[in-house]
């Protein structure tokens, strides 16, 4: 019994709360198998091999059969939480599930807190923080973008540069605490150009991770699309038109239909979420108002701002002033010239376009809301546009948590205040401190270094049972 | 690889939609493991025994892995459906369940039909229609009795006697069917006394199980009770002094907290559905409100009547009506006078226990319904009355299913005639037909005959992945 810590036995459920074919049961800890085995009515267990699943009875104080169930059987370290484990599949009813839960409440076990198994995988070594991390956002994924991102830091890509990162310091660092111990004589055992040129590749490395956070956390929850424009210019016409489809996109897998998403779309994968610009609409009767600062911060929030404008009644003046608005937001746009199927003369078309070419880089597109094949070419414009993103990022890792993006910037700092102790030839034991300080928030992502608060704070996001 | 029929394989979800840490797909028939290994990467599955677990990954047709996941393996007829069986257990997550399920689609599986597991369990033999029905009642459970007797029903119980009753008149049937044969020269291989004696026999357990049925249903639904009375007899208070200890009662275990269920109470296992008498609060300013037939209906609905008075207003003649009201209807009934705690002449009370007694048998009770033990004795009382119905039942097999007894009825009316048919020694021909038609009507109870039309209907109402 390999890398069984000695704590208490656990129990939740693990699949959600409902009537269905099956419920799954999961037990945790030392006494797992003396637990179960006070409620079981089937096979010895105590000579089952891990990995196996036995068919019998989960009995209660009277013998009565509660149900007629399907153990499987973990043996340490062989299991998730590397501990004994045993999963209880019963059949799927609330009321079934919490009658063997107490029953094995009684019988001696706990009932989890929420991540409590992850944690316990995590404690015993099964994976590192972001692994463990990358376990809950698996589970909430809801894109293939998001799946794809969660499986990659699941997988442990992020943690080996972090880790990797980390180990280039330490023999530096280890140095530097050299020359404490010798602060009397002056040495310098860490050659000092080679430091610094570390010092300042590794904070390259991290300030690129940092940058991929606005990205991965884009495409965790969604790229925030702003429509904005003047009243009648058709925005929710347009809004309606991407949706619309995707509504239409109903699973054909009975009993996997999608929660309902209000105003989201799904491209190759990547999930666009419409912001909510009602404000903006309601102030926007003269272009002005998008001046005003409630609008501005709306559209600050969007990764990509549609500035739709009516073909046939703009006013080329106004469309340039609210372009030369967006662009002191510095956000990303489209500008769309819509209702070109109401259109009579061609000239205007061309006199927009000429007009428009000289203001801005920004591609504009003339649709027409209704027309199917404009949506889609707009469909592929928004995707183009985090494609681009994509690429333009310094790495190929993503991070996509706010912890991780937190420590990140944290060593940046560090690093930054080490570099400058170098340059300004600050005394050895206070660039060690900015080194140490590095390795610390670097080991902090991954847990190498960590307090039981944040353990805390980590799991109790998680789900029951995980 | 006994018993494997020639079908299709299909997949479904076993357990419900919704983030969890486990989620289970179920895979059945004799391409199951031939499908699974297009999608796995792992140990090779062809020599794995069956009732092993296998860690593995489930990857896409770009090799990008979906998810990481424990394939359970059952090898046919080692399974429910007795087919070759696996069962996948991902993350969690909606998005990978449904990728997971498309994944096998393009491999070959069709997604599965409701029931359509119990069901080739059903036809491969596993057990009868009793059982299979009795598993969705299982799943359904939400009280202790409706638990019991679906798990009596899927062990067999209530299936084992009707097998039993057809295997006694099997014997007369052949005899019978001899005689036929034999037509012309008008013997009687099957003794007349005996087989009415037997006739009546069966007909008497028929009817016995028959009656339970009421009973059952009662049982599986939650006991109807309608609160009825005057206004301000405290008919609102009372229900929520039934109601708000129940309220109170929220489970300790998170993520299995019952469904709000509006105006239920569970009494030692039993549940009681209070019946929405809205309709006769309304009407009822005046006792004679009462007789109106929509409230008759209402109360008719019920399996206890509390009639509730306000002791400290009410008119002795007015409560002797009602009473002779409630007795019509031949439902069980419980007289409260409430409001006790208000009573300022003791000699009142005297009086009415006195006018009361002289009226009905029926117990009736002095409560003050803000009084939480009065509350407790009402609830022992409304225990009482289910338990006593359940000792008055001469059977101690209890149907709960409508169409058991839809084709016990029938099997009674069938046996009558018979019955009539010998007593009136009609010819063998017509008796035959008539215990043919017994033995057809129970068969189709248990689904030793039965038609395609039927099993559909029946497990169309199953869950998916069931």
């Amino acid at each position: 019994m390999q890398n069984q810590n000695n704590w208490d036995t656990i129990v939740a459920p693990a699949t959600p709360h409902g009537q269905s074919a099956v419920a799954v049961i999961r037990i945790s800890g030392k006494e797992a198998f003396q637990i179960v085995k006070k409620i079981w009515k089937g096979k010895e267990l105590d000579n089952a091999k891990t990995h196996t699943l036995h068919f019998g009875k989960i009995v209660d104080s009277n013998n009565e059969v509660v149900d007629e169930v399907l153990l499987s059987i973990f043996r340490a370290p062989h299991s998730f939480t590397m501990e004994d484990s045993i999963e209880i599949s019963t059949h799927g009813s609330p009321y079934i599930v919490q009658r063997v839960l107490s029953l094995l409440v009684e019988a001696g076990a706990r009932i989890a807190e929420p991540g409590e198994f992850t944690k316990r995988a995590y404690l015993n070594g099964r994976f590192d923080l972001v692994q463990a991390e990358a376990v809950a956002d698996l589970i909430a994924s809801q894109s293939s973008a998001a799946h794809r991102v969660a499986m990659q830091q699941m997988r442990g890509r992020f943690s080996s540069k972090i880790k990797q990162l980390r180990e280039q310091l330490i023999h530096f660092a280890s140095l530097l605490e050299l020359e404490l111990d010798f602060s009397e004589e002056d040495v310098e055992f860490a050659d000092r150009t080679q430091l610094l040129s570390l010092l300042s590749e590794i904070k390259k490395v991290v300030h690129h991770l940092k940058e991929s956070y606005k990205y991965g956390n884009v495409l965790k929850r969604g790229v925030p699309v702003a429509i904005v424009g003047k009243p009648n210019a058709g925005k929710s016409t347009l809004l309606n038109a991407l949706l619309q489809e995707e509504r239409a996109i109903v699973s054909d897998i009975a009993g996997t239909t999608r929660d309902v998403i209000e105003d989201e779309i799904t491209i190759e994968g990547i999930t666009f979420r419409f912001i909510d610009t009602a404000g903006i609409r309601e102030t926007s009767d003269t272009i002005e108002a998008i001046g005003v600062e409630r609008a501005r911060q709306k559209m600050k929030e969007a990764s990509i701002i549609l500035y739709l404008f009516d073909v046939n009644t703009a006013n080329i003046e106004e469309v340039q002033d609210a372009i030369q608005e967006i662009e002191n937001l510095n956000v990303s746009y489209i500008l769309l010239g819509n209702k070109i199927d109401m259109l009579s003369e061609h000239s205007k078309l061309t006199a927009i376009q000429e007009a428009l070419k000289k203001e801005s880089q920004a591609p504009f597109m003339f649709i027409s809301a209704k027309n199917e094949k404009d949506v889609e070419n707009l469909k592929s414009e928004l995707l183009k546009r985090v494609q681009q993103w994509e690429a333009s990022l310094q790495t190929d890792i993503i991070v996509t948590n706010a912890r991780h993006y937190e420590f990140l910037e944290k060593a940046e700092q560090a690093l930054s205040q080490a570099e400058h102790g170098l340059l300004s030839q600050l005394p050895s034991d206070l660039v060690a401190m900015d080194v140490r300080a590095t390795l610390h928030f670097l080991g902090e992502i991954t847990g190498e270094i960590t307090t039981e608060d944040l353990l805390g704070n980590i799991f109790s996001k998680f789900c029951i049972g995980k």
